[in-house]
Formats: C-alpha cells, sequence, structure tokens
C-alpha cells in the first residue's frame, strides 16, 4: 500500500521543514534570552509547572503557522486546538522539561511536529542551552546540528552489549492516572541500566545513539510530535504501547523508539498494550 | 568537641581549595580538548567503561600533588593508593560518569576533594561542557561558578513541596553485588518524581538546589570526595547510609545529601543502615 505522505513531494516537505527551523531559531532566541531575563513559574491545576516563557513561545509559533499556513491546525500544550479537521496539524511543546528549564538544567527543550493525515513528515527537537538540534522530514533523513544521524554507525552500541543504556519516565509517570509501578519495574528489572532526564533531551539522545532507546508513558500527543519521524528517519524503530482516552478527551500516549533489536526487546513487555 | 579540621587555620584551606581549582583548570582544558581531538574506550574488568581521558587527568592531577604536596596522600580511580598514612589524603574521579561523556553527554564531570584526617575539607566537581563547577571549603562556603550557593534560599522548593525532585542511581547500582532492587523500589515509592543522570551533575544539582536531594549507593570513595563538604558548606546535610567492604579491599560507599529536612526522610528509608 502506497504511504500517504508520499503525495506531498519532496520539495514540500523540504519547504515544510525548514519553515520549522525558522521558527525555532525565532524560539531559541527568546528562550536564551528569557533564561537571563528571568521569567515567572506558575503551578497549573494539573499540578505541573508552567512558565511565561512557555506561553510566549507558543504563542509565537501559532502566529508564525497563521502567516505561512492559515488553513494548517495546530495542537499545542498551552492553548485551544485550531482548524482540527485540516490534512497539514502542527504540533508543539513551547518547553518540554518546564520543571528542568526552571532549574536551569539544560536537557528541556522545544518539540515541533507536523502531521499530514495523521502521519508525521516533519520533526524538530532543539535544546537551545547545549546549542543542539535535530530534525529531519519524511524520506530525507534525521540530522544533529549538520550532521547525518545513522543509527547503524553507533560505535558505542557494541561496547555496551548487554547492559543498554534506556531513557525512562520518572515513577511518577506511571502514577498519573492509577499506580501503574509495575510496568516501570518490568522494564528497569530487564533494563537495570536506565536514565531519567524528564526533558526532550532524553528523546534526541535515544535517536542520535547516547541510548540504545526510550520508553515514555502517559505522556500528551505533543510530547511525541517530533520522535515518530526523526527515529524512523535515523534507521531505528518507534512504536506505540498506549493511546489511552482519559477523562475531559484528554488522551495519555506511551511509545518506545531508537534501535530496532531493544525497541522489539521493550515492546514485548507491555504485552497488554499490543492489541 | 572542637572540630579537628580548626587546626588548620583558614589560610591553609583557602591555599589548599586554590590549588584545586588551578589544577581542575588544566584538566577541564583537557578534557574539552578530548572532546574535539577523539578518544579511546575500554571496557575494564568490572564491565564498566574507561577512556584515555580518565588516564591522563588523573596523571596529570597526580603530577601536580607530586609537586605542590610531596607528603600528602592520593587516592584515585585508575591508580594505586601513595602515601596512605598522610594525614592530608586527596581524592580524585577524573571523568565521572565515563558512559556520558564517551556519548558526549554533558552531565559527567572531574571530582576532586581533600581529607584531613578523614574528614573533608575541600569540594570541586567540574562539568566542562556546560562551564559549570562548584567548589568550597571548610567554613569557607560553597560556590557555583562565582555564586554563592545557599540552599535556603531555592526559590523552587515551595513550588514543588510534595513533588521533591530526587536524584537516584540507575537501578543498575542495587544489582552490582547482590539484589537489592527493593531499596531503590522504596526510594521511587516515597519520591516518584525520581531523575537518574549517573553523572556527577546530578550531585551538583542537588547541592544548587536543581533537585531536593541525591541518593548514591554502591559507589567507591572518589565518587563521593566532594559531596560532604560541598553540601554542608552550602546549608545542607550529607548523610553516609552504606560503608560495606567487598571482596578485594573494595568498600562500597552510600549516601543522601541535599535539603535537611528531605535528607532526613530519605535516610529513614534506609533503617537496616542507620547502625
Amino acid at each position: 500500500m502506497a504511504d500517504i505522505r508520499n503525495k506531498i513531494g519532496k520539495e514540500k516537505c523540504a519547504e515544510l521543514l525548514n519553515a520549522s527551523l525558522e521558527i525555532a531559531d525565532e524560539i531559541r532566541e527568546i528562550v536564551l534570552a528569557k533564561i537571563i531575563s528571568g521569567f515567572e513559574v506558575q503551578v497549573k491545576s494539573d499540578n505541573t509547572v508552567v512558565t511565561d516563557v512557555d506561553m510566549e513561545v507558543e504563542s509565537l509559533f501559532r502566529q508564525r503557522i497563521h502567516e505561512k499556513y492559515p488553513d494548517h491546525g495546530i495542537i499545542g500544550e498551552e492553548f485551544a486546538v485550531e482548524n482540527k479537521d485540516a490534512d497539514f496539524q502542527w504540533l508543539i511543546d513551547p518547553i518540554d522539561g518546564t520543571e528542568e528549564f526552571i532549574h536551569h538544567i539544560p536537557t528541556y527543550g522545544t518539540i515541533i511536529g507536523l502531521n499530514y493525515k495523521d502521519s508525521p513528515i516533519v520533526g524538530m527537537m532543539d535544546h537551545p542551552t547545549l546549542n543542539a538540534r535535530i530534525y529531519g522530514a519524511y524520506k530525507a533523513g534525521a540530522f544533529y546540528n549538520d550532521k547525518k544521524i545513522l543509527m547503524s554507525e553507533n560505535k558505542t552500541a557494541e561496547l555496551l552489549a548487554g547492559r543498554e543504556r534506556i531513557f525512562v519516565p520518572p515513577f511518577a509517570s506511571f502514577l498519573k492516572w492509577s499506580d501503574e509501578g509495575n510496568l516501570f519495574d518490568r522494564v528497569v528489572r530487564s533494563f537495570p541500566n536506565i536514565r531519567i532526564f524528564h526533558g526532550c533531551y532524553a528523546y534526541t539522545l535515544a535517536i542520535t545513539g547516547g541510548a540504545a532507546a526510550m520508553v515514555e508513558y502517559n505522556v500528551k500527543i505533543w510530547d511525541l510530535a517530533a520522535s515518530q519521524i526523526l527515529a524512523e528517519e535515523a534507521g531505528g524503530a518507534f512504536q506505540l504501547i498506549q493511546r489511552q482516552p482519559r477523562p475531559n478527551g484528554i488522551v495519555s500516549y506511551g511509545a518506545v523508539f531508537g534501535r530496532k533489536e531493544i525497541v522489539e526487546k521493550l515492546v514485548k513487555l507491555f504485552p497488554e498494550m499490543n492489541a
């Protein structure tokens, strides 16, 4: 069956990727300036933290999409969905890892993704403090700053065989809706060499070879906006392990992505979700 | 009872701290140059990784201590103990977080400590990629780059009350000698908002307010070389929870450090170790 994304064409894909990178440049400037000038932190109704930087970044993003692609849809963390029936849907998490950001820990980042009829065609994650950016588009490859990412060329994979490094979410992520700590236990007992960053720099590392894979759980759609296209374009695998409707229209997502053979093993740890 | 460290005097303490900072400057240059030029990675007999940078850094450190303080002792990760009966004992972990270092993940660092008759008087942790350094000496305070650290002034502590951020070791650290995974389970169930960096930048964050506390387990003495003096000089607490002889003269250490009230709660999770 032909992939629906082939309808878009290489040039259009490149244009859309470039648009996301241009906006990301503007966002990075705002974020770095705010780190120096200072910002306000508030606790949201769901008990997570948010800053005025989150708001400002997402507002700018929406404004730029309105200007360039007024008929495209936008789904973001801080404001309401726009043009929800459009074929092209932009997704943004303005500051992923806000808890890290407020502590000036550089593992936070901005996530931007673009789906065409629910299939990802563009992905970008930017880590301003680290001067690190990962980006890619359908059939155009994935890049870390200027370097093409090829998971097969990861030289450390062999050195760490048998004690693969896996990024997982904090234990707290498995308690969000009910106590699913047993899933966490299962992962860490199969892959004990775990790391927890809780900022999207962990995603970037799972795609660029800094870890064998990433397990994510109970997150929102914008958190995973860039990971599938980037993992696949880097020569790795991405597999959804959770898509669970919650009250008030919320949907919880979980996924495993990174090196194919490790993703396969990790997915088997979630047999109840392979339906 | 008078603290034995008062015998040393302020000026001598300042001199020793400065000596450690001067060597740290040299080390940082080597490390940053090696990241650009490349380095060799090997797997050690204990199944951990080591690079030629670890070796080169520790050699330089030993040379500088020989020159400045020939009668001082040195305990380091890569070479044999020197002058083991000296009153002054330098400790070094040349690259803490080698697995991170080989992946160019900036959470690695160099740890230097100095004990006088087993009491810590100088501590320093340097994170070259992040241009971040934490250092301090007995009764002289603790500093992050040029800024004095005062845990009591941490503004985010209140915002995150009830969901304190705690750094813990990877699950693998609780399997090193026997399966003590139950200790890990206990910690994450009491403090589910955990992070795992497995590089000493986590220690730095627990001392500078990026987390409420750090739990460390089954590490070597050089890993904790700087944490006690830095946590205490920053106005926080440090408590040893493990000091366990192993075969071949190895001793495993565990500790909790960070904000006093959180350290107290964490220590209670290890009742079998409060002997």
